[in-house]
């Protein structure tokens, strides 16, 4: 448990790295954010690896493999938290990494590729409202508008990157080539409660779920609650209940996710009939297609709801993911080492996304999943065990065994 | 047609006298208040009527029978409006009461009761927060604490009553005896949309709906929108969706109605499953049985839904009013009455609240709804024909012919 326990105590470390002092909260670029890839780096430095700093501010470090200049298998995940964070979501997988190579070291094991370990600087978008702008410095992806973009107190994303040492004119080095790695691996708490719910430690995942995100409204005719007869009434409400009901029996249907989280209802008065009721619908699917296919149903039930009710449909997407698919090799390997060490495995799809979206563009990728208490993330209740720690590293062990 | 007109063109002259310019708001006890006890006091005298303004403001008219101080009956409706109110609701029964009275004073016709007509200060309650001040100034309900009652200015009810040559000392002479009438006959617009509906101009009133409202609350369980699988979900606003349908389908087993006006979702984010909703239930029937009973349902439901769902339930009645039945040989001389005016008549409960309910402590009542466009009221856009206002008046003059 020595080495599970060693990382347990490395996530503690890097809590107390926080611009609050009662709350976990690391942004990119910011002072905390130097102090952890100083301490991540000189973490990856003990483990025997070669370390830098790369042009966007990504913490990395190389294992060289049985021969030098072989490409590499990318181990990473982030190092920002979201405000009010929990100690696990990100650095977790930057970390177990680490201790992995510091095994290999330790037992002097070279494989035919090297490993690679990044701590990326930005996967949640807390500063700058653009999320993933570490592995995206990785792949050369970053827009063409975003260093000027700015944070809350109106200091551009140049600014902030020359604030931090780098230098905004020379962000494309950070750019890698497909050719230097032959795939990416990230462990990555659940935040979700499925392992829990299933009483397993470990999980691989199949996908990143794509999403949709649109904004509803019935119109219908408001009217007073105790003179109009039930059936000359056009409720707006009414008909929302029947398509947030239909939304989820839909989802089920086609096993995607619906939900509907924010609803508003005018003019929202106790005995006045509801004329218009605004709602959104967040979808997502390990599958394009799949999600689309559930959207397709629940909006043939939106229209079908306001012809019988005498409503007005709206309408609008506002936002569109593309689902990223995990690599079947690197699934089937890691499932055999999640197996070896907790017996069965368990194939899920993650909801969240994660740097895994976008290292997609360089190469295949593969997740894996550990159990967190309750499901819950992005709060400071985030708890893992130490057990199922020490199980990912075995497991991360064994799928080193088998893939090279 | 003339006295259709007539009745048309005092609405219109009524509805002059607003403490707005472009609105028409005419409160208890105001300027304006004044004003309409002045002008309808005139239009009684011309009428052939004593009148008097009683203690609490209401502005009263008395045709004597054919033997002086025999038992009335009552004829009335109330003259204050709403904010921006429409010209119809109250002062249409007022205004056809006093024609009915012209009419039967030109023909010299006595019956073997007298004929008041009483224009009420207060039905809706506007300045106060207190409704229905006028008609409950007759059957002598005042609250004990109403005079302490204060406007959005800080006037006192009492101070108002002062500022409006009253003595707040003397109200108790408003009040009346059961002896002095035989009855109460209440013509007022439907506010509804039954009669439009049904192609009729009037509608006879089986009863005053009672009303129950109650606050909601369903509290679940937050959750990622892309990391909780339906299964696993505690999700409050499907719970509470189930229930908005439930209540409507229930509402139509049991011919009352109910409505879900307001509805508030926590922690509101498109991407949070959210944990609480609360809403409120308006329930209304012209029974207080039947009423209790379809709550009795829909709470059974919420009960099931809760446990079903793994949510806590949450319900509390903030308001509760009886159902006013009005009497059955009024109903029964009002629907010949109608009949013989337009072919068929329309029995229907109210779904508002009336002058009726309070005059209920004293005498039989009885009303009769009129069309109104879309059967819309509470606002500038409250229209009647004057044809069914003809319609009405003849209908009245039938009922007194067979009354007497």
């Amino acid at each position: 448990m020595e080495a599970g326990i060693r990382i347990f105590e490395r996530c503690n470390e890097l809590a107390l790295l926080s611009e609050d002092t009662d709350a976990l909260t690391r942004v990119y670029l910011s002072e905390q954010h130097q102090q952890a890839n100083q301490l991540v780096g000189e973490w990856m430095r003990d483990a025997g690896m070669h370390v830098w700093q790369d042009a966007v501010g990504n913490i990395c470090g190389r294992y060289e493999g049985a021969e030098p200049e072989a490409p590499a298998l990318l181990f990473g995940s982030h190092l920002d938290t979201v405000r009010n964070a929990g100690k696990y979501d990100g650095m977790l997988g930057v970390i177990t990494a680490i201790e992995l190579v510091s095994r290999l070291h330790q037992q002097n094991k070279r494989f035919p590729f090297a490993i690679e370990v990044v701590g990326f600087g930005d996967e949640e978008g807390v500063r700058f409202g653009v999320t993933l702008l570490g592995s995206r410095g990785l792949t050369g992806s970053w827009g063409d508008d975003w260093l000027d973009k700015q944070d809350s107190h109106g200091i551009s994303l140049a600014q902030a990157l020359r604030d931090f040492g780098l230098v905004p004119e020379l962000i494309h080095q950070a750019k890698r080539k497909p050719d230097d790695f032959i795939g990416y691996l990230e462990l990555h708490i659940e935040q979700g409660p499925l392992l829990e719910s299933t009483d397993l430690a470990l999980g691989v995942v199949t996908a990143i779920n794509g999403a949709k995100r649109l904004n509803f409204s019935f119109k219908g005719v408001a009217g007073h609650a105790g003179t109009v007869p039930m059936s000359l009434r056009q409720d707006a409400l009414v008909g929302a209940s029947e398509l947030i009901l239909a939304a989820e029996f839909i989802a089920k249907e086609f096993d995607v996710v619906a939900t509907v989280g924010k609803i508003a209802c005018h003019p929202g008065a106790v005995n006045v009939i509801p004329s218009e009721v605004s709602f959104t619908l967040d979808i997502r699917a390990p599958d394009n297609q799949q999600r689309d296919a559930a959207l397709f149903e629940i909006l043939k039930e939106a229209k079908e709801i306001a012809t019988r009710r005498g409503l007005e449909l709206g309408f609008d997407c506002f936002y569109s993911s593309d689902a990223t698919p995990c690599a079947g090799l690197l699934q089937e390997k890691l499932t055999n080492a999640v197996t070896k060490v907790q017996g069965r495995s368990m194939s899920l799809a993650s909801g969240a996304g994660h740097d895994a979206i976008a290292i997609a563009a360089l190469c295949e990728v593969g997740m894996l999943f550990m159990r967190c208490k309750g499901g819950i993330s992005h709060n400071p209740a985030e708890s893992v065990q130490v057990a199922d720690i020490e199980l990912a590293l075995q497991a991360l062990m064994h799928f080193l065994s088998d893939f090279h």
